[in-house]
C-alpha cells in the first residue's frame, strides 16, 4: 500500500526543519521505499511496516517537543498494489504527456 | 492522544454508509471512548490503543471492498492529556459562550 | 455539501484554543450551519460560501501569526445534499442503535 | 503559499486515474507551478490563485461523477515564502543528505 504522512511539531517556533529532518533520517535509513515532497512523505510497504514507520517518526517528534499533530493518509488496495510510480505513470499515459514531480 | 479517522471505499457506489457503520460497530464495542462527527470519528486514548481499532476498521472495510482510503489525524501531547470534551471547553470558556457540537 | 476544517498556527505556543476561537467567533456569527468537535469544525453549505468561511478563518489565524496550516476535507455530491445530521443518522438506522456525537 | 490537494471520486469504480488525468490537464495548463506525488498534488501561489485552481478541479470531477471528496492542506506564512523547492532543500541542508523526491 502507499500511505502519505507528516509530523508537526506545534509551539516550536515557525520552522520545523529540524524535526521533519528527524522524522527523514528514521525514515531513509529504514530501508523502506518512499518519495519526499514540500508537504509530506509518501511510503510503499506493508500496513503494518508502514505503519511502524510512522510510529517511530511520532514518537521521536514528541520526544522533542510537548505537541504533535500527524496526519496519515493511506491508500490500500487488494490484489496488483499500487507503487510510487505506478499512480503517476498510469495518469501521465492517460494524459499522453509528462508531469512534474 | 485525540486522533479522528475515517475509512472511505472507493468504487461501491455513491453511498459508503453501510461501510461506516461496520466501522462504527467495532469502534463503539471497543470501549474506547469516541465522538462520531459527519466527517470522521474523533478516538480517545493512548497511541496503540487508538491505532489499533483503526487498523481493524481499515481490515474490515478492505474485507467488504478492493480499494479503500483510510485518513488519520493525531493530536498527542505530554503532559496532561486532552480529551474529546476538554478542548471545545476551553474554546467555549474564552468565547464566553456555548457553541454547536 | 459538508466540509470539515481545522486552522492550526505553528510556533505560538501548546496551547492553540485562543486561536481557535478567533475562528469559531467568525464560524458562530456567519449564520452558516456547523457542529464543531474536538478535531475541527464541519460546515454545511454551499462550496463557495463554504469556502469563503475557511479563508476568512485562515487569514484571521495568519493576522494573528506567522504561519498557519489550514486543513479542509470536501464532501460534495449531486443532487440530494447531505446535511449535517443526515450522515450519521443513515449509520444510525443501519446499525439500529444511537452513537456518541 | 504551498497547498497539496486531491480529488476522488467515489462510486466510479477502484481506478482514478482518469479523474486524476482531468485535474492534471487543469493544473498542468495552467501556468501555476506544481509537483505531482503519488497521493496529491502540491501547488505553489497565492491564497486566492491556488484555490481557485482547486475549485476547478473539484467542479470537473464532479461533472464526471456524482459524489467527490476533495483534500486540501495549505501552509501559509507572512514574509518570505516557502517554495516547492525551499522546505525539502532545508532538510536535506540538516542532514547533509540527498533524499528521494
Amino acid at each position: 500500500m502507499l500511505a502519505e504522512f507528516s509530523v508537526v511539531p506545534l509551539g516550536k517556533g515557525d520552522s520545523v526543519s529540524e524535526y521533519v529532518a528527524e522524522c527523514m533520517k528514521i525514515v531513509d535509513s529504514s530501508g523502506v521505499n518512499y518519495r519526499m515532497n514540500p508537504m509530506g512523505t509518501v511510503l510503499e510497504g506493508d500496513y503494518d511496516l508502514v505503519m511502524a514507520l510512522v510510529r517511530k517518526c511520532h514518537m521521536r517528534v514528541l520526544e522533542m517537543s510537548t505537541r504533535v499533530i500527524t496526519s496519515v493518509k493511506i491508500d490500500d488496495r487488494k490484489g496488483p498494489k499500487a507503487t510510487l510510480d505506478s499512480k503517476i505513470k498510469s495518469v501521465e499515459r492517460i494524459m499522453g504527456k509528462e508531469l512534474k514531480k
